[in-house]
């Protein structure tokens, strides 16, 4: 539905008028995500600041339009799709990183700061910004905030809301709000910040962040590890936890997503033959503490009943092991381009029975769930593979995901560990949350949107 | 003001009669925390579990009686007192530790398990707790949740807030929710958890809490190092973070607070003469990390001009070491019973300013301003020393706290980093929070509690 030329022209007095598109090309491409399942936008704004973002807002809720934030459009679930039509709200201008403070080991940025980039750019002096979602070349800082981006060492390091200090956003009425600051300890009235991160854009417009840094650990030490069976690897993690190590990574890839590597990188094989597991260890720190923490892993690992442990050299080595973890993406998209990607997560004891879920799973809907993940904080990627276009396979994949859902909440865990709920998940909210916490929810909702306006349709079943 | 005999009945027939005390003394000693201003309660209950916390809270919606919740009694800023009479609801029966969960790192509990016998029961099994308010042996966990506990141990590993993963709590129309959950990882829904933490009981009464624990670090390295000045000390933390070291504790003391805690012990003197600053480095780890780390920071405190550094060579030294820290608090009451406490926090790099605008206020205001806190975060203890009856030194003294306030908040500070706003505070919130964000939190007060009726009267000025 094209938006009212007047309310476009006060658009374009606000931000300038090359910053308000409305042709076919940016409406269609502004309007798909990472989910791949989306919307055109009524048009494309990209302002330049909190001043520009309140001016918009206002325009959008006097007018009763939707405004849709979007960072880097790199969410999983749908969260930047404006499923209603409306304003896109790009914050590709705001991109600069306005302080490093060394002394005080905070960054300030805005919303459009790619996060490898902040990495690194902290790392050049030492810093360390730990949050390292598998998106951290294209996807934004912002976006890592509205979602609470995790990562492989979220298990040592936390995810993105340890280490969001402070937060200048916009509320759907146009106020600009301070809230935190560059001090690690405030307690002063309620947190707001951290209410706003992984608030999926559906309560204010993030328009600048203060992060915490911390020292870069100066040594890392990797190590694989190779099982018949996920159980032994979970039990080689939960040796590791027992020897009171906290690796920085402990990524778990599992035979099916093994196999799917190999043949994308045309080798015969990346493990023994029988591989049902492989571990990706990684310990980080001083020097001192890294050689003796790697050792008490390779232990854990072999009392574990690990088949081949390698420990890597040098830092070739070191890429050497991590490829496999970093191809798995593109290896599993020759399995075929479309998946349900799912961040479930579980109590780490109990990922074995999640695996026996997911192969329950498997036979029973007859479908390929191949599964890697951060197997310290439990936090698993289960993707259902489906062939686009096979209606059939598209109907068991869904009732599949439900199973999942439910067999996870079972486990005491929760639906989504880092990709939020967005619209695609928006109908399985009710599975674990409760009709009390959802309406507190939505109180809260109301407490800052009181109209609805912005991004409409998310996170709330319909 | 008595309440109605049939309400006090329905209160007895929830939770027992024994639990329901509306005599006098209890009634006084139940309204009254820490910061010693009290005001009695109308009557004192104490439910055990979440559905008689429901079924009391309802009975005083339906009344228009406030409820306040309680837990130790130890805070600073007054949140446990009934400012407007009502209920207080005593926490004190709920004190059971309901699940150490040693595989998934998880401890469950109820509000009001001692912080320090929580500590105790993790540390047996090699676990560890770290946030540790001074209070800890006083203070229950409940309390610590509702106010963000800090502490010294705060800079390496956070306050309270990094380590609570799911709540369950009841809302002042009687629901019961449950937040977050066992996972680490969790991003459905809005952070209701977080919100919670350091809402001070204005939102929700906190009835079971998960928490996250770590490893136990295994060793511990103790120094201490004087300085001429407050810069030298401030100087040698900047060391000691230029050398990428984050130590488990960085305790600064100012002379003044040497001068007393020496009265206090009866000795000549704790530190070399001229003295103007002790710092206390304490870091923890793995035994080859730590003694590298320990090294460091005598180099950095060498470096910055240290008077004298003595690290400890065993634990009855250490003890020593930290004797001076724990004395502090009986050695201040010796100079006089009455102190305007405050725990404001400053970037670590503007401390030498906060002690340059303490400096001022003393010599202005003719006040004895003794300082000590936790350097690595800037979280300054400034304790204003009143003479009670002293009229004319206790209005020098609020003038004081009011200069102090609006200076901290110039070097980019926040009036409060671990005791909150109370109703002692409420006055000043408007120095910190712009008039949107103070409205924005008043319509999210209103969305767990539109009439009102938990804990009045404290954050928002009236």
């Amino acid at each position: 539905m094209p938006l009212p030329a007047d309310l476009l022209d006060a658009f374009r007095s606000v931000v300038g008028a090359e910053y308000v598109r409305t042709d076919d090309a940016s409406r269609e491409s502004y309007g798909v995500d990472a989910l791949k399942r989306g919307h055109p936008a009524d048009a494309v704004v990209s302002p330049d600041g909190a001043e520009q973002v309140s001016a918009i807002m206002r325009l959008c809720a006097t007018h009763g339009v939707p405004l849709v934030p979007r960072g880097g459009g790199t969410g999983y679930t749908g969260g930047a799709v404006p499923t209603r039509g409306g304003v896109v709200l790009s914050l590709e201008r705001m991109n600069r990183i306005l302080e490093l403070d060394e002394e005080n080991l905070v960054v300030v940025v805005e919303p459009h700061v790619i996060t490898g980039h902040l990495q690194d750019t902290v790392e050049k002096v030492g810093l360390f910004y730990p949050p390292d979602p598998a998106s951290l070349r294209t996807s934004v800082i912002g976006g890592n905030v509205a979602e609470c981006a995790g990562g492989p060492r979220a298990f040592k390091y936390g995810t993105t809301k340890q280490f969001v200090l402070g937060l200048q956003a916009v509320l759907p009425n146009g106020d600009i709000i301070e809230t935190g600051g560059k001090v690690v300890k405030n307690v002063v009235g309620y947190d707001l910040t951290h209410l706003l991160v992984g608030s999926e854009g559906t309560l204010a417009v993030i328009t600048r962040i203060i992060l915490r840094l911390v020292p870069k650990p100066p040594v890392q030490s990797t190590l694989r590890a190779t099982f018949a069976t996920i159980a032994q690897a979970v039990q080689a993690v939960s040796n590791v936890i027992k020897a009171r190590v906290v690796p920085a990574a402990v990524e778990l890839i599992d035979g099916d997503c093994l196999e799917a590597v190999a043949a994308y990188l045309n080798v015969r094989s990346l493990a023994p033959a029988g591989t049902g597991a492989l571990l990706l260890l990684e310990v980080d720190g001083l020097a001192e503490a890294v050689t003796e923490e790697a050792a008490r892993c390779e232990r854990a690992c072999r009392d574990a009943g690990a088949t081949e442990i390698l420990r890597a050299r040098d830092d070739a080595e070191r890429q050497e092991i991590w490829r496999v973890r970093r191809e798995l993406s593109p290896a599993l998209k020759t399995i075929t381009p479309l998946k349900f990607n799912h961040d479930v997560v579980v109590p780490k004891g109990r990922i074995p029975q999640l695996f026996d879920l997911v192969g329950r799973i498997k036979r029973e809907y007859r479908l390929r769930i191949p599964c890697f993940g951060h197997a310290g904080d439990g936090n698993i990627h289960v993707n259902i593979m489906v062939t686009p276009g096979d209606d059939d396979e598209t109907r068991r994949a869904h009732e599949a995901e439900r199973v999942l859902f439910e067999g996870v909440l079972a486990l005491e865990g929760s639906i989504s560990g880092e990709h939020g709920i967005g619209f695609a998940k928006a109908k399985y909210l009710p599975l674990e949350l409760d009709p009390q916490t959802i309406a507190l929810m939505k109180r809260v909702k109301a407490a800052f949107d009181p109209d609805g306006i912005l991004n409409p349709g998310k996170i709330f079943p319909n």
